[in-house]
């Protein structure tokens, strides 16, 4: 960790927000700087001191970085890659925290120089909220962060990266690309696909008779679409195949509906209700929730 | 009100002993008295002292009732107004907290006599949890509740009911029973169907890596399996329709994601957030939630 010496945020929204409060908490020595292309979110970056200097040029805010974090949408990192480039010191880590990797791996492949090395960070935190005024120094407090390498990642790099987001808070956990899309196109973007078509199959006059149930249930409809159109668009295929799969439980249900078999419909119900409980036992045992 | 001077509440679960609790609260001079058919179940409330008798026989605990609530599961309602009918007080009112209601009037019709009058009731409140041990003195606190009449309905009776509602805290409305399972199929039991597929259409190893959208989005797959396959069961065809309503919505984003168009998934998701921050903003103008 006495590597990095400077660390540059590139995108101040919520997410790029929090990890600059977060590094000014817990790692105090290091300077922390960031870019963001807005200049009225600069201006309110600055006003909130989220960082120690706010740049106005994308390539000024790199050249003294020893690692940088990419905070914006995921569909921006190929052309902010090939813009930082040259303005990159040699032996810098560059990381980004988007939701989807396998697509960034490949950008980064191709747009950042060999004198660099990338790793892929995805930090399983956030809200449906957005803007660096939501922006918390507590926002990775025992989230999981999952990184992203092949076997061409460079072993030095995704120590100091562990050693990083641990320190911010997180349980680090290592992936490849390719199987952590598949994953969180499950356990992320369906849940996200479901909740926005749940809103969607209703009618708004229908809607107002709502209970905690749908509104619980439906929470993440309320995220940032453009956010989330980048990550289902760069993970396409995964969640097609994660649709099928809803798909294909919603009509089992829907099946024991209409011949009324009430055996089968209670079978489906425990099995939801036992995975369900497997799983937050599994989160408090791990200490991934607050109890 | 000053007709109920004595209520009972048959089935001390986590609404019914909440409906005890809260009438003691907010109805001090009312006797409230309770029947639960458990053994077990009839010890725990007496020792919580949710009410001031708990029977042990079902026909003495209604013979002086001026309300009778049912709080049982709903496939439980018929048989149990056959077996409470003779022993009504005349000009009794009856009522239960059944979650879908065009079978509860059915039945109501069918086995009650007439010189006792039914009215529906759904206050929409509850949690996940179940159990006498779970009960509040606040569960009704700002919930909606319905109530369902027909026009057979006594006026007298369901003035009487709506006043006893809003004094425990709900915000009254009423509906046809017809009207009623179809609003709920839609906001109530599709939410619990959609987060039951979505628990299912995971493997237990990919939900491990599940954050709190998933979470938050399956919380009522943790629901009572019995509760809930009854008010499926008692609503199959209404809740038929809604899964065929979020199917389509499941496949217009499988089809927008399938040829890459950005700019219809946007779209939808646009369409989804708009829709439900109308909602919030309807629910926190009728502080129906806690803002």
């Amino acid at each position: 960790m006495k590597d990095l010496k400077q660390i540059t945020v590139i995108g101040l929204g919520l997410l790029g927000g929090s990890i600059t409060l977060t590094i000014k908490r817990c790692l105090p020595s290091v300077k922390v700087v960031g870019y963001t292309h807005r200049p009225a979110t600069r201006k309110k970056a600055r006003n909130l001191a989220v960082a120690a200097k706010i740049f106005n040029k994308l390539t000024d805010s790199v050249s003294n970085a020893d690692l940088v974090i990419l905070a914006t949408p995921i569909c921006t990192f190929e052309n902010i890659f090939s813009k930082i480039a040259d303005s990159l010191p040699i032996g810098c880590i560059v990381t980004d925290v988007g939701s989807t990797k396998v697509l960034a791996h490949r950008w980064a492949r191709r747009s950042l120089p060999k004198t660099v090395n990338y790793v892929g960070s995805h930090p399983i935190a956030g809200s449906e909220q957005r803007g660096v005024e939501f922006a918390r120094d507590d926002l990775f407090e025992k989230a999981t962060c999952i990184l992203t390498t092949t076997n061409k990642s460079d072993p030095k790099s995704v120590r100091t990266l562990k050693k990083f987001w641990s320190t911010l808070g997180c349980n680090v956990k290592l992936m490849t690309p390719v199987r952590h899309d598949n994953v969180f196109a499950n356990i992320s973007h369906l849940p996200h696909i479901a909740a926005a078509s749940l809103i969607n199959a209703n009618d708004n006059q229908t809607l107002k008779f709502a209970g905690t149930g749908l509104i619980d249930t439906s929470r993440i409809a309320s995220s940032p679409p453009n956010i989330w159109t980048d990550i289902f668009a760069t993970n396409a295929q995964n969640c097609i195949k994660a649709i099928d799969k809803i798909i294909a439980e919603l009509k089992k249900l829907r099946k024991a509906l209409n011949v009324e078999d009430k055996k089968q419909i209670e079978k489906i119900l425990r099995k939801a209700k036992r995975k369900r409980t497997a799983l937050m036992n599994y989160k408090m045992k791990k200490k991934e929730l607050i109890s």
